[in-house]
């Protein structure tokens, strides 16, 4: 199939792009390498060292034997988006180019703004140059579990039956989002449902659980490498307990650390992603998938970060900063995950082996690490509504703020590496 | 006590200014005029000919004797909303100034990222700004019934008490917007509950029914008139139903006419708006009020306005035109609304009477809606993706399509009569 990825050099797109071209699948890309330099604007890097654009496609071509055609550019400009959608009329499109960080939404307006507003847009440009121009490719789009919050009951996938007052219908779940991002994530799904259902579209809305891990069987070299985020902005918290614990640091879960959430390995991701791809949705169906293994507590997730560490002589303790989101710290969590087992997946992943993975992977590149460490606790707190100051202060920017987001329709105009 | 209204031009906006200062509040309003510059975008007016703003300040100072102290610009640019709340620091805030009309959202994609971007920035810069500058503050924010969508059971007011596979929360009501537009309204609603957990703010979300009518006892010369738009654009089904019949026209709901919605008379919507405000809600509560006072189907509305218009001599038939909605055509429909009754709001008009107030009015306006007959059916179909080039057409405006809405920051430059 000719799948299109936008977002295709981010952490997710990058190793989807490979291991769709290792399945045989045609990969074309979009990128405007705005995760780059956001990165860079809150003072951090990968911990991986990423290669520039053009070396990753060598790489591919070098190692795969195969090629990624590539569009730089935001989907912010309509005409730009058109042109793609026209140039490659995909089977698919796997939209992941979206500002995915909750922190970053939350270090003041503006970012809050810059998020859901081009978050939104991007998505309904994709859906209308696809209306357009391949009304029956199949959109896969990348939501969040986040959506769903820490409601009281089981979470289903997206829908449910309800009876109430005497009568019964089948309603989306509703959503409580914990971020201006988790929101924005919870409004392209509203746009999702709805331009599916006046457009006959096919859809897959993927309520996406914490990824970890970044090797999958198709990274066989360097080269191939996909990025790794451990700062507070961009790194999940598994990421930065490994970090942590890499750094001598002790290992940081917020709060009470009893908040659970829903995990999978990045590999497993990937094989969700390529099953929904290869089992597309009839026209005018919109399907939501919840795309995780299994729930962890975020205690559990430091308890075997530092069993783990110990195993490579590490000895890590754990402290508890106070959580620095609104959040609930204690809560039941028991969604539903049963659309992608009915597709064929299963797990092939467990949480410990990428674990050791990921201790083996970062401990070469822990001179990037040691230069970044200033990084990793917390600085955004969400019940400030301007963390800005504080921020570029550690990241020994100027003090007058942030640069602002980049305003809609002005892709950068630098490669980032 | 101290009210800023945002949008304090439009429909409600204006009545609500009047109404507030009759109950002795101060009152001071924002506007960018966008409105009536895009009603002008489609071809149409409104049939009451509304003065320029700085006549309808001189009109509330002769004919009132007081002052509306008026902030001309957009929630667009943030610094100008932190300049109004820091000038003013009022104790509520009635936040109107949204793109409100579903067929306009529902255009093309320039028209539907406008209204979602803009409605969303608007909404985040009130949050934040009130976060900084007047945290102790109301915000009563406009939504619409719309949200809800005709799910099958009853709507409850924003939030419902359910069980779920043996346990039970209480939970946001599931929204199903039915247009971009309505979609805007849903986001809102989240953003706006988001921040008065994370915030402590103070907020009433309302869930706002169609309103009905021109008239309120403020409006006592006509220079004080608001605006009543009737083209399919801006105008609602009731509006457009009196203006077809006093114009000769076949009253035209679209489809079978058993879509139900909640209606409210323009007065009572205004008694509602005041009790909210004069109630505030405690810091950090969000509430939801449904605001409306009867559902009926279109074709009632229909049958209504037939019955009226026949005592004026009017002899209008009834035909229906294809639904150029996505809609459900026949459907459950029993919203409650429980809230505004239990702060003392009591219903003061009923639908025939303002019907033949709304004929007594519009017959002294017939050349102004003479002129724009050619408006009133409807052009904007929600299956097409592309409704520009057909409006632009029908506008008599240039072919090359219609101008793109205004870029985020741009306020208009110029004031539109």
């Amino acid at each position: 199939m000719k799948v299109l990825i936008t977002g295709i050099d981010g952490y997710s797109g990058w190793p989807l792009a490979l291991h769709l071209l290792a399945r045989g699948h045609e990969v074309a890309g979009i990128d405007s390498f705005v995760t780059r330099r956001r990165v860079r604007e809150v003072g951090s890097w990968s911990a991986t060292p990423i290669p520039a654009w053009p070396k990753r496609q060598e790489a591919v071509r070098r190692l795969l034997g195969r090629e990624i055609r590539f569009y730089r550019g935001d989907l912010a400009r309509y005409p730009f988006v058109e042109e793609v959608l026209r140039t490659e009329r995909p089977d698919a499109v796997v939209h992941l180019a979206e500002q995915r960080s909750a922190p970053y939404s939350m270090i003041d307006v503006h970012h809050a703004v810059a998020t859901q507003a081009e978050n939104l847009t991007g998505t309904l440009h994709l859906l209308y140059a696809m209306r357009e121009l391949c009304p029956e490719a199949h959109l896969v789009k990348m939501g969040t579990m986040g959506e769903y919050g820490t409601p009281n009951v089981d979470i289903p996938e997206g829908f449910f039956e309800i009876e109430y007052r005497g009568r019964s219908d089948r309603l989306p779940f509703p959503r409580q989002a914990g971020s201006w991002y988790h929101w924005s994530k919870v409004f392209d799904s509203g746009d999702v449902m709805f331009a599916t259902r006046i457009w006959g579209l096919r859809s897959t809305d993927v309520m996406q659980g914490v990824i970890y891990g970044i090797r999958t069987p198709e990274i066989t070299d360097d080269a191939l490498l996909t990025r790794f985020d451990f700062d507070e902005i961009w790194g999940t918290a598994l990421n930065r307990f490994v970090v942590e614990a890499i750094l001598g640091m002790p290992i940081t879960p917020y709060g009470k650390g009893l908040q659970q959430r829903g995990f999978i390995a990045l590999e497993d991701s990937m094989q969700s992603l390529r099953l929904a791809i290869e089992h597309p949705p009839a026209a005018g169906e919109y399907r939501v998938f919840n795309q995780f293994d299994a729930a962890y507590s975020i205690n559990e997730l430091a308890e075997r970060t530092r069993a783990i560490a110990e195993e490579f002589g590490l000895h890590p303790t754990i402290e508890h900063p106070p959580d620095p989101r609104v959040e609930a710290e204690e809560h039941y969590y028991r969604p539903v995950h049963d659309h992608l087992t009915a597709l064929g997946y299963r797990a092939t992943r467990e949480l410990n082996e990428v674990l050791r993975e990921l201790f083996r992977d970062l401990r070469r590149f822990r001179r990037r690490l040691e230069a970044k460490r200033h990084v990793l606790l917390p600085v955004v707190q969400w019940r400030n509504a301007d963390n800005a100051a504080t921020l570029t202060a550690r990241a020994g920017g100027p003090s007058a703020g942030p640069a602002p987001p980049p305003v809609a329709g002005t892709p950068p105009t630098r490669t980032e590496a």
